[in-house]
């Protein structure tokens, strides 16, 4: 497609990158929806500002691979590679309490594919659980914007469940069951300490 | 220097970037001594192992500008720059508690300069501890291979005398007197949760 612009000039717009050519069967995109990590990251903020926590999102695992020094100026990373990161994306402290969570989300409308966690971040916030940590799950379903909180626990015996020869997702229906819903808000935008209050303390 | 090999080989080897140039004035290295940093992850890697607690090294910071996409191939981060961490290099749970410390060290033997840290990383301890979360830090003397394990509050009380006017480091008589003692093992390495446990269990 070309604008032709009223002086006559052309513009030929970059087609955006096309999303079908992921693979089909890759249907969450974890930190590609900027929104739910924009949505959470100014959640924390607010409850930082508001005294109520200390929670932060920890920054991109980067393989560093060649660091130019130009003189006089910042050093510049010219190769590094994106790593798996081994842990969840957010963790800090609640009330005395380590607070450690993952968000994920989906644009299936009827259940949430469990292929969005790696074998090392359950077996993280399992490690975190035993060692007395709160650890849970913030789950966006893209299509209508729905949010919940999962806490580990139930997330785990999906987990389990698929891991045992089940199904490899968790029906939204299980999920209602055994979640907590968070209406989406201002200030703060998700209030999922809400849900960790009711659910912990 | 040429080094000429026994075949009749020249190698004339790249000189080291001269440690002569840094500033005068910044005399401790965060994250360029690699060896506290791998004894640190050694030691988080040893209580992890054991059961004892869940530990990790955040990510380096770090602003992507520019990722190639090569067709079948990993994403290449082309230019990145290094950021300002905004909190403290290591953080997880013991014993249900939230840990939060920094590592530093310094080349100085008779005291610790302040200048090593962050105002931003003074403020987040500080907060960590509002929440009822426990923050430290371990400081190398890099002469001796001593390392300390200071609170978070005694390591405050002289952050406050900087900023009231007061001397810009902790003497080593200071140090000594407010923090414990690590004495270096193998496992773990670094047993800082010793210290966790005798002040503040």
């Amino acid at each position: 497609m070309t604008i032709r612009y009223p002086n006559g000039q052309k513009f030929t717009p970059v087609p955006l990158r096309d999303k079908r050519e992921q693979p089909r069967d890759h249907v969450t995109f974890s930190n590609r929806g900027m929104t739910l990590e924009e949505d959470i990251n100014a959640t924390n903020a607010y409850y930082l500002n508001c005294g109520m926590a200390v929670i932060h999102k920890k920054p991109v695992p980067v393989q560093i691979v060649r660091v130019d020094y130009p003189a006089r100026s910042a050093a510049v990373i010219k190769e590094a590679y994106f790593r798996q990161a081994s842990t969840t994306d957010y963790n800090g402290v609640y009330k005395g309490k380590y607070i450690d969570f993952e968000a994920k989300e989906t644009k299936i409308a009827s259940s949430f594919p469990l292929k969005n966690f790696h074998d090392h971040q359950i077996n993280h916030m399992k490690q975190v659980e035993s060692h007395g940590g709160i650890a849970f799950v913030i789950i966006r379903f893209s299509q209508t914007d729905e949010l919940y909180f999962l806490p580990f626990q139930a997330l785990y015996t999906f987990w389990c469940r698929m891991m045992n020869g089940g199904r490899k997702s968790i029906t939204k229906d299980e999920l209602t069951a055994c979640s907590i819903f968070l209406p989406l808000g201002l200030s703060p935008r998700i209030p999922y300490l809400d849900a960790v209050e009711s659910m912990y303390f």
